[in-house]
């Protein structure tokens, strides 16, 4: 995604929609018009999934969580044009949900396509290493499900391991999503890119 | 695997390599010549896997267990030819692990392409489910490994789902052996079919 030096202003200018610096640290909930459950997406791209299921569920409130403010407007031009009382994004740094989330406030996670770095020296950045894990069970409520969908074959593996080892219960596993589609999935932009290129996309969820 | 009425006389006429009537129940140590490390495979098949292994690794000794009375002689005409002092074999149902064996003393499992009984209503036949766990975990040394290998998505799928929920520990996932084909991996009969005709070999190395 290239840089657009308006983008920090474009945002800001929409602060109905999307939180830029942290105003709602703390308090997430005040964001929302409606007071119900809240499922996040960290990590969002272009925002395809995270709108679209906010369309299909009105009754569940939607934050997306993006560290990139020039991926972050696409999110905002979708989200604006939908008008949908139930999404709201921030732009945030995964690193700092603990900061930001009170414990338990969260009802589910979502983790698309996240970054796969691949250098076992990145292994620490990867969104299911347990540094991460950590964050998610805190903010969670319980039993509340993490759901995480990739191509990416090594992060994948890596992702099984290091859910296992953190003692997470796994609730469902499809190794192959594509080859029955279940009616609900929802396909994110890195879905159809590598689905296209003939890669598998695999998907777990699972619980602390 | 047709049916050889000649099959039971002819094992029994091998009864330096197969038990066939399970007299080493029990007594296991003493069907082979030196005292070592003792790994089993459940469901040979024809027998590449185990044959191969056992003249690989000389200082462990392999049993090869098989149901199949027609299928386990053409594994005992492949240890006829190799004459390997650590190769055994035992006419013996996986739901007999119990009997057969002592508490700990066997060192690691193999599982290769067992049968993946798709129905929901035979998942008890399946030898990942909790009541084979159960077994392995009870004949299984301390730490020890069980190792699967298999090209059926639905099995493994529920395998992964089945040991996680034991509480095994994951050692290691590969969700395409073939890509990058370890020098080490052995290919057993049905890897070679199925490989061949595009299917995907996962593997998983776990322990209690
Ligand atoms: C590979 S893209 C996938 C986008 C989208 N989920 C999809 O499936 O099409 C990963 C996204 O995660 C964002 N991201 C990476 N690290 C992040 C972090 N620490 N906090 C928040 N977002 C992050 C990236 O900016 C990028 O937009
Ligand atoms: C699908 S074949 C795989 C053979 C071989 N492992 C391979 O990878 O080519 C499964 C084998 O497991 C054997 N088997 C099935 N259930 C068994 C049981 N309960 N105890 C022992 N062997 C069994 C079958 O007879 C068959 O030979």
């Amino acid at each position: 995604m290239r840089n657009k030096p308006w983008a920090f202003d474009y945002l800001k200018s929409n602060a109905h929609l999307v939180d830029v610096e942290e105003n709602y640290k703390g308090r997430i909930k005040e964001f929302f018009p409606k007071e119900q459950d809240l499922h996040i997406e960290i990590g969002t791209g272009m925002g395809t999934f995270i709108t679209s299921l906010a369309a299909r569920n009105p009754n569940i409130n939607y934050l997306g969580i993006e560290i990139d403010k020039n991926v972050m407007i696409r999110v905002v031009e979708k989200a604006e044009a939908l008008k949908l009382d139930n999404l709201r994004l921030v732009l945030l740094d995964a690193n700092h949900l603990n900061d930001y989330f009170q414990v338990s406030e969260v009802d589910k996670i979502y983790l698309n396509f996240s970054d796969p770095w691949p250098k076992n020296r990145h292994a620490k950045r990867r969104l299911t290493h347990s540094t991460f894990l950590t964050s998610y069970k805190s903010i969670l409520r319980e039993d509340a499900i993490v759901e995480f969908k990739t191509d990416n074959r090594g992060l994948f593996e890596f992702s099984l391991m290091s859910m296992n080892e953190f003692g997470m219960t796994f609730q469902n596993i499809n190794l192959d999503v594509h080859a029955e589609e279940p009616e609900e999935n929802i396909r994110t932009e890195y879905e159809e890119k590598f689905s296209s290129q003939g890669h598998k996309i695999y998907w777990i969820q699972a619980s602390f």
